[in-house]
């Protein structure tokens, strides 16, 4: 059933690619099938964060970006991750609305990931979205977030660079700056550049950046942007790849990709064994007298997890009989 | 260096339970040993959940009934999780000025909980805390919530009672529905009520409830409120306990227990299971190989798993050597 979708994906269809992003995002059982699959044809291509506080200017901008990339021939794919809204629905026909000019491009893919369900899962997931986008070939892989809250703070573990948005109005730069923002942002961009108060902000992430400067970590970059008018866009355009190759050229990309390996291994072999360990029916039974002995006030969780527990040792030889 | 802390919370000493909090909102290692010694002092107090977009007027309402309630003598604490923000100190400082008539009263506690950090946890996190304020004996504890998206809704999953409010303006209502809040809510309020559009609202959720009335389950109620001139609020006051008290009798307020328990002692097995596993060297240095290969393109992660789970079976009898 998936073997057609990844031949679809490996010969570039997206129509392919959207049916195994929908498997993904559903937890479907496949999944696993899917990334086993994808993981030898991925190429390494860097994953660009772009966050900050709602109304920004963020889409608008990431719409010009991605106009600016298409002249140069580049193909680009995007997830737009909005952890605060159920609503898959609306969210995609946001997208539509508000990326209008380069939603029907050929060479352009843009897709809403739903946060239904577990939001634990959403940056796992959407790192394995971006695992996919990677195995088709784009040539640029970004992933936007909505809010600025802890969410999307974890989300963009999922990408290599951050790009933080902010604009000059009603609080947002400092708001922005207590949130955590400062901590996660390779390329801090002050759109609405030509508003009132846009060199304050700038001269304020200049001013924060150089109190918290590790010497260690590439210096992140401060950009004055006008989406509007595509004022400083060609320079972020121009900063992002220079920025990723420079990650490659110091081996900053391959460190980051070993925590992702290392943590997708360590979720993989703690999925088994946590599955396997309650297959066997004793415990369960045990469990289910654990649960009742806690109602009743017998006994406490802790206690209940030292009996479950006992019977770990046991298991290997007695259960099977 | 918790003993002190938990002889303070039993004697209903409000700084000690405040602390105890703090260390379970840090994740710090004593939060087994304090869940371990509050379990035998929780009185089963009934959890009531109030969640609805912003602006509806929450604290406002939830102040009216706290003074309702403390009229009657009874004691009062609320825990109030804004999972949007990450600003704990703005929060705090918001409740004391929203809930300004209620904060200084010696029977009410109010407790805003950060959610820096792992937000998967935040649900737990609240459950816990509210097991703090069970075993300290508040006759009423509340949880509020700030917004409407999936943490919301996770966070409802430590209440008994879910209280949803509305108000009829901006679409909130609407909104609210299509968000999954039908699903969760066993009191609907409309406050705001003198407002127009209060009544369609109150007939578009009656009207909706009927559709989804799965007749297993109590009924829904509406209720209408004007938080400001306190009207329907005794109403309100009167149906949560009403609902409580019916909750016990049908057995349903024990199998949401039973649920919690068994998740708890899950996760505390699991945990254990997990951390014993990677205790062991050997699979460190497997592990550490593995990420080199899957690097590499040798294998996949999937690859990897398996060669870490056939380690496994070995581990009993190898790796003490």
């Amino acid at each position: 059933m998936v073997e057609p979708l990844l031949e679809k994906l490996f010969s570039r269809d997206k129509v392919g690619l959207a049916k195994l992003i929908t498997l993904i995002e559903n937890d479907d059982p496949v999944s696993d099938e899917i990334i086993h699959r994808i993981y030898p044809e991925m190429k390494n291509t860097c994953r660009i964060g772009v966050t900050g506080p709602p109304g920004v200017g963020k889409s608008t901008l990431l719409e010009k970006i991605i106009m600016e990339l298409r002249k140069k021939g580049k193909t680009v794919s995007v997830v737009v991750v909005d952890p605060s809204s159920p609503f898959t629905g609306g969210a995609i026909l946001g997208d539509r609305i508000r990326m209008s000019k380069v939603y029907l491009d050929e060479g352009v893919f843009i897709r809403s990931m739903a946060s239904r369900g577990s939001l634990g899962g959403i940056a796992d997931k959407t790192k394995s979205v971006c695992d996919l986008l990677d195995a088709f070939g784009f040539d640029y892989i970004f992933i936007e977030t909505v809010g600025v809250g802890q969410v999307e703070i974890d989300i963009m573990d999922a990408s290599h660079i951050t790009v933080v948005v902010l604009a000059p109005e009603s609080g947002n730069g400092i708001q922005a700056l207590k949130a955590g923002l400062m901590e996660i942002g390779d390329i801090f961009v002050v759109n609405k550049g030509d508003r009132d108060g846009a060199d304050q902000l700038v001269s304020l992430i200049r001013y924060t950046l150089e109190l918290k400067q590790d010497k260690s970590q590439q210096e992140p970059m401060v950009i004055k942007t006008v989406a509007t008018t595509r004022e400083g866009v060609d320079e972020l355009v121009n900063a992002v790849p220079n920025f990723c190759k420079s990650l490659k050229e110091t081996g900053k990309f391959y460190v980051q990709k070993e925590t992702w390996v290392r943590k997708e291994i360590s979720r993989l072999v703690e999925r088994e064994i946590v599955g396997s360990y309650w297959k066997d029916n004793t415990k369960r039974v045990i469990l289910d007298k654990c649960v009742k002995d806690v109602i009743n006030g017998k006994i406490t969780p802790f206690e209940a997890q030292k009996i479950l527990l006992e019977k770990m040792s046991e298991t290997t030889e007695d259960t099977e009989k």
